[in-house]
């Protein structure tokens, strides 16, 4: 199931998009789509309605984080062989785990804010994992039953920030930074999140090509070592690396985004986003 | 004013301190202590209660997190120059930010729960500032318009998992590793956050000592470099780096925690907090 919510940031309605790609809104009987009803079974219940009994949304109107309740974005550095391969990074012997700020999180199509001072804005084009059950100390073998599913991240960076100190927090948590969607595919139709195809192109050019099969450490390797460290609760995402063809890594000279800049991504079978750059309003 | 939420995890009910050091159970009047109401004045509104009106609370029982409501738990790292000069650290030239996970939150005397393969167990005493407004791009001289109050932090730390790679999250988001509290002591009952002393205790043995005069980057100059990166939100946290007498610099050899051990710690005029080790259980 594609599961999605639209409308104005804040008064989103649940939607789902039906076998012939057309949007159902199923407002009249879903009231949201919160993560902490994901361990009750909403997403098994949502499973069984009939699409066909529900009016499709009519326009294109804006697409928003399609759940609800998340408490923690966790990310994955350097998580792609052929990504180290490019940076020129040895192969990270762990996850490299780092949080992104949840005020980071927006709306797979909504504006990328460029910060004040941002000189070195990126793309990270990324399969987001959504937890499903509360994940404590999970087995590698077990983490599938953790998963309620998957969708597109964009891991916006600004690099300056990033590196201006050895920790990465301020150049990834930036207002916009985490746009999510556009749909929470659940886990029952992707059966291998291990064979996903992933791009991004800025400006229609192909800035990124990868396939989720150079993860250095899979999805249930993730959730396993994440949730050792920590306890993930139903909404959470983890954000599992980036393919090669980053900004920063661009030969012979890095690019960076700049206002007007249009970003496109997407991952075979979980939709696509649609980012325009924007300058912040001067504070 | 110190406020407090006192009760069982989940069924908290909100309290103050008077001017006797009597707790008094205000929750016939205010039924929740909520950071998206101190936007709205809560805090103003609270001050202007006669506490003598409300009942004493009876007996001791357990202490929540004095509010509700933290979408951010920002950590500052080596923040003050005599941990520096103790770690062999150069200073850092910015504030170095990441972010605890809203999952490792707990009162203020609840067990730090050791993780599963945890070896290298340490105390980090703290002072945190509570954000009370939206603070974004906010010069330093305004910092102070943003501040709902301070308390006590204790920023759990497991050392062998926060240098398992070069980003710390690891090691500072386990469950049980941010107590806060006993109190949110409102802002203006601390004229001086850069004069406070602070302390720790291991077993009886005092293991920190420190005053904020110390910081690198007083509080001012840190809200100011967060918000220029992240919007800070009401209820969010800041801790604003730890003073010399962590487990890991201790001399000759370093000095873990393990189950049993009892840690004390506490900052003039903002209480104290008590914890006991104790293992996780088996998953």
């Amino acid at each position: 199931m594609k599961l999605l919510r639209f409308g104005e940031p804040g008064a989103e309605k649940v939607g789902a998009v039906d076998a012939d790609g057309v949007v159902r809104d199923l407002s009249s009987k879903v009231p949201a789509l919160h993560a902490r009803a994901f361990e009750n079974g909403l997403l098994a219940e949502l499973a069984r309605l009939d699409l066909a009994d529900f009016p499709p949304v009519e326009g294109t109107p804006r697409l928003g984080v399609p759940w609800e309740g998340i408490s923690k974005y966790v990310c994955i550095g350097l998580n792609y062989s052929d990504h180290a391969e490019e940076a020129g990074m040895p192969l990270p012997q762990k996850p490299i785990v780092f949080l992104k700020a949840p005020s980071a999180i927006c709306g797979p199509d909504d504006d990328t804010v460029q910060p004040v001072g941002s000189t070195k804005l990126d793309w990270e084009v990324e399969l987001g994992v959504v937890i499903g059950r509360t994940a404590r100390c999970v087995p590698e073998e077990k983490a599938g039953d953790y998963i309620a599913g998957y969708c597109v991240l964009n891991d916006v960076s600004e690099r300056a920030f990033q590196m201006e100190t050895t920790q990465w927090a301020k150049g990834k948590g930036c207002d916009t930074f985490g746009p999510i969607g556009p749909w929470l595919v659940t886990a029952d139709e992707v059966p291998d999140p291990g064979k996903l195809d992933l791009w991004l192109d800025v400006n229609g050019e192909r800035m990124q090509t990868g396939n989720t099969d150079k993860m250095i450490f899979p999805v249930a390797a993730l959730i396993a070592d994440v949730s050792r460290c920590m306890t993930l609760l139903p909404g959470d995402v983890i954000a599992t690396g980036t393919p090669p063809g980053v900004g920063m890594g661009k030969k012979p000279e890095p690019i960076w985004l700049n206002p007007g800049d249009v970003v496109e991504l997407g991952i075979a079978g979980l939709g696509r986003q649609r980012q325009t750059i924007v300058s912040a309003p001067r504070p």
